[in-house]
């Protein structure tokens, strides 16, 4: 195990994450914690940095490297949006410096798509194709999120991607919708579950009709007394189906796709992309994807000797 | 101007429609009120709708017939659904009776489409269509609302219907989104708005992507500062465009349609539809439906003789 090289910090809208890192990537410290950015806004966002840094031991000069809504309008230093199509590398190279008397602190910029039609914001979830864009890696990335995001990956730029609102149309319909009764109680869904697997083909086949879909969850509760653990996996199906239907729209016929997922969301879009026939020749986790990717870019920005593992 | 027959409710979730009729079904008057379902169950039923009959003077024996969510399960008396297909006047035929010590009180039952993929409900939007299938018109309608209705009317009957969640949807995206900054202080929608018709075209030809179209509407906002009305008026195409493309996938090509609607939706409705080709041969009013709909049953349930007036 090497000695501490760098920090590393992925701080999003209702999360915080960070790794300390020797020079070849290796973990040697971690910490999470649910500080947001409204949380970490009040208490101060480099008082929340430092707390956790000491907690870890970690001294006056050693560098960070952050990515995530921290770099957003309603963060601690705003990291403007580079325009697609560009290199990730550059990315890396043109992070927003965070005035600090203790350490070297830089926040990566998000990606900005500016379609007058189609107009597409990414900040975050493009630091987990730093790695792989690094590796050689072309093709179409998926990966799956409140806002989940289908990246196309172009000799190691982000030429194009369309994010869809699925996990927050999932929450909003669990909890604030007419749905919520016909919901409340069910079990997390099972990717196994019939109920998920039709909610993805029926939402595949009739993708326009997905509002009719999503009363006939109400109805089926009224009339049949559906219990919410059905209702529920048949939800997430229909929003992940709607979504891959979704994505063949905007990006024409799709053979193959990256999944870069964390937690259940992997296993139900593992699935979802398979009844769709979409192949899935790589499958990453997603957390260790920005973890690399923050590396990546600190070794850039940094300008840190490169050493293998 | 005749002498009072008898009386008819539109009692939904969240408002009180009462007319006082003659036996032509000309109205003597009315009251209006927000008491809806919650209110209303607090206060008590009969409490509410006899302060309303004694505001307008009002005495016992005279009979009421009533339609809409106050005969759900959380209503009044639950007035069991019918199963679709069903004849209009059958309907009428089949109220739930409200125990009254004053009065004959009737609730129009719903109906329901036992189908196990696509189950539907509809309660009260039904009584809208009476008046029109005594008057011997068959063919679809659109009624518009929270939970909006296509029915097809065939032979006097409700051979078929789907809802779509389209009202909510737009106040869940308008209110509880991450939409919600990009479309705060937006003017009500002016159904002549480019953004609107645009967003009635582009969810027209591609529904499927209505998640990520809504995301857009965020991304807008974030890189060019797109005002609030015009988000407003695209996301109400949006939504609208996905509803019309969602009833041709559900129900096949469709040629012409009714459009029963009130207030700013008429409108809204009528130039959505225009631009996606359907002719609108008749457009009515959907207050002057529901009252003439409750009169009919009324008629019919409580045996009344029909005068022409």
């Amino acid at each position: 195990m090497g000695t501490l090289s760098h920090v590393v910090v992925d701080w999003g809208t209702s999360s915080f994450r960070l790794w300390a890192l020797d020079r070849t990537g290796h973990v040697l410290g971690e910490r999470r914690s649910a500080q947001g950015l409204a949380a970490s806004a009040a208490e101060g966002f480099e008082a929340v940095l430092e707390s956790h840094l000491a907690a870890l031991g970690i001294g006056d000069g050693v560098s960070v490297m952050m990515c995530g809504m921290v770099g957003s309008r309603s963060g601690w230093v705003e990291a403007a949006y580079l325009d697609a199509p560009v290199r990730l590398d550059e990315l890396a190279a043109r992070g927003t410096h965070v005035p600090s008397a203790r350490r070297l602190i830089h926040i990566l910029p998000g990606i900005a798509q500016r379609d007058p039609i189609h107009p597409d914001v990414i900040r975050g979830e493009e630091t987990q194709l730093l790695a792989l864009a690094r590796r050689g890696h072309d093709g179409l990335a998926c990966l799956p999120g409140t806002h989940g995001k289908w990246v196309q990956l172009t000799d190691g730029a982000v030429a194009r991607f369309v994010t869809f609102m699925t996990g927050e149309l999932f929450q909003l319909l669990r909890e604030r919708s007419v749905l919520a009764p016909a919901l409340q109680g069910g079990a997390p869904v099972d990717p196994s579950s019939p109920d998920f697997s039709a909610g993805v083909a029926d939402a595949l086949a009739a993708p326009a009709s997905i509002g009719n879909a999503l009363f006939a969850l109400r109805a089926g509760w009224l009339l049949a007394d559906r219990p919410a653990d059905a209702a529920l996996a048949r939800l997430s199906g229909l929003l992940i189906g709607l979504e891959i239907a979704g994505a063949r729209e905007r990006l024409g016929a799709i053979a193959a796709v990256t999944l870069i997922a964390s937690g259940p969301s992997a296993a139900l879009y593992r699935q979802a992309l398979a009844i769709a026939g979409l192949a899935v020749p790589d499958e990453l986790d997603a957390e260790d994807c920005v973890r690399r990717g923050l590396h990546e870019a600190a070794l850039i920005a940094f300008r840190l000797e490169r050493v293998s593992r």
